[in-house]
């Protein structure tokens, strides 16, 4: 099959743009790619933009990557948006990736943009509620904070997992976003502060939740052929999958989508959990990094929490997760979440992520988690990335 | 190139279902193409939803195409949904289309749905005018009637186009949906009431504007391989193009995207506007049929209109346009409309239209437009198709 590479990388730095339109803020980060691929934006012959709740925070629903790419002078070619809730962008990488392999494009950019901040808290979050199941989760109560909640009280008592354990997590999460120029909250806190903070929905503190941010990340993919010949550094895709909950293993500690999708990328990259050397996993709240870590095959089922306060997931640790910050402090701006991902991978693999690179780094994998409140969950986008 | 086949189509009536969920009807067109393919929910290895405004009249923007499969008993597969304003569902084949021939797939289900009743009209509109340019269009005042208003007066002033011709394009709308049990307005109209209906925009009518309509359209789309073995009918998509505006040539009576788009599409399929049988075209109002079918090459720059009032796009004509009423009179579920276009082509090449059945068409061509005000718009998807 085909390789395909990844020729470029770009974020604007994620946090308060209220200011920016979400086209232009799109733009900036595809900007940002092109010129770290160091191609013109008329190269570009197929684009894919993944975002999610815009719309329905601004009112503008459709055309954001004909809008933003407009403001680049990329015009003409095709433009599509994918939608997965908070996988959005890393959905476009798969479609970019797959329309390069079936020989619709040689160059296709994929990028990712939300705009989240500048509306009520309520605001935004019955727009996050519009990705999970409306009628039968948000309407009758049941929040994103509110089912984390349950899996972290279901993982404590299951696994006797240390209510400390969370809070390593949001301690390392903050710790490595103070090295990373491009995260949303910076601050480096103490367990102590992550263990006291308030309560959001016990055990949850508001150190145990992404904020909320806007950003925008984008990823120039190319042919096999294109890679070979480009100037620049090149990395690449091994594996790109994308699965969906089967509703038959409803569990509220492990997702079965996550061993699913990281079974099969395994299989398609040839290579096992203890060959990934670096991993960028979907933490929207401390809990989840721990359950995921566990399901992608990096820690036995109900080990995750005990791994994180051993130091295993720090950046000079064994497994290092999440050196950018994460969701949890990079921040998660919707819809460029897993574009951003790749953005964090790609340079750590390339040493030029600075102050938090994670030496040694060859294969790196990334992990997106998009919808529903349920654990067996909407969709899963998992990408095994190599030097 | 590997060729792609349709092996199934489906869909719900169009019309007023305000009393069933989005993702209901979305199974209900599933069902009905799984049926006609004669093949079980089982069979489908990947799945492509386009909708488009959904989320901003009811709030569930996410999920919708995982919660419908659900229904149908599909789980685990790539779920994803495509969005391009009007075209999502186009979007949505097309996607399916590249991958198979990427060998992702090998039988590949896309379908649209939208709901769009049931709510004010001031709610449809604001949520229509979030696939134009929000800030810079509708904000202003610039409304879907409105430009196409003036497309209709300068195409008139222009060419000499007869204000009934615009009459004469809705005279034939209802009259081929009165012939198709799957038509939201299903009542003939003379073309003396198109031409004293109420008017909207000067010139265009009540009559001159499709409707606001609930609905759902599903195609099963398979690898040349499948397709061969396959014991139904089938037939086979030769081109499936989506092109861009590129905001060069500004014209208020011609879409640069559309002359493009087929010009991609023909080349691809190996044939010329003439080898075209029959097309569904995107006639939002009816203007817009006669400048697409300008622009698709049916008819000289300026003569569509003459063309309608010789009867050439009649279903007996030369050239028939919108055989099933077109969005003009069979409705226009925004997300479902793409989709629906080539369950109307299949049956027609299928020789299984009823009332409305083209003689001996071979070869169709499917047109649909997506997103802004502006002439030089966001999407346009050209489908190609032959028995």
């Amino acid at each position: 099959m085909e390789r395909i590479a990844i020729i470029g990388v770009g974020s604007v730095e994620y946090g308060d743009h209220r200011t920016v339109p979400c086209r232009t803020l799109g733009a900036q980060a595809v900007i940002r790619a092109l010129e770290d691929a160091k191609i013109s934006w008329d190269r570009i012959d197929c684009a894919y933009v993944g975002y999610g709740i815009t719309g329905l925070l601004d009112g503008q629903e459709g055309m954001i990557g004909q809008l933003a790419l407009r403001e680049v002078g990329i015009t003409g070619i095709p433009i599509t948006r994918v939608e997965n809730a908070c996988s959005s962008s890393s959905c476009a990488v798969r479609e970019s990736a797959i329309a390069i392999r079936a020989g619709e494009s040689e160059i296709a950019l994929a990028f990712g943009v939300e705009k989240m901040l500048g509306y009520s808290t309520e605001d935004a979050m019955r727009a996050l509620a519009g990705d999970g199941d409306v009628p039968l989760e948000s309407n009758i109560g049941l929040t994103f904070p509110g089912v984390f909640a349950i899996a972290a009280q279901t993982h404590m008592r299951e696994f006797g997992t240390p209510r400390e354990a969370l809070a390593a997590v949001a301690e390392k999460a903050h710790a490595n976003a103070s090295l990373n120029p491009h995260a949303h909250l910076r601050n480096p806190i103490t367990r102590d502060e992550a263990l006291n903070g308030r309560i959001v929905a016990d055990p949850l503190t508001i150190y145990d939740c992404c904020p909320i941010s806007d950003g925008a990340s984008a990823v120039v993919l190319a042919s096999e052929r294109i890679a070979k010949s480009h100037p620049g550094p090149v990395v690449w895709l091994d594996a790109c999958v994308l699965a969906t909950g089967t509703y038959d293993s409803i569990s509220m500690t492990s997702f079965e989508a996550t061993r699913r999708a990281s079974q099969q990328a395994y299989e398609c990259a040839g290579i096992g959990p203890n060959d990934i050397d670096i991993a960028e996993v979907h933490d929207c709240f401390t809990i989840a990094e721990i359950m995921h870590t566990e399901d992608l095959g990096f820690f036995e089922k109900g080990d995750g929490g005990f791994a994180t306060l051993r130091g295993d997931t720090q950046i000079n640790g064994k497994k290092p997760i999440n050196a950018s910050g994460g969701l949890k402090a990079k921040g998660h701006p919707v819809g460029a979440t897993g574009a951003g991902q790749l953005v964090e991978v790609t340079k750590q693999l390339r040493r030029e992520a600075g102050e938090r690179q994670v030496e040694g780094a060859k294969t790196a994998l990334t992990h997106c988690m998009g919808g529903f409140f349920a654990q067996d969950c909407g969709s899963i986008v998992i990408n095994v990335v190599s030097r």
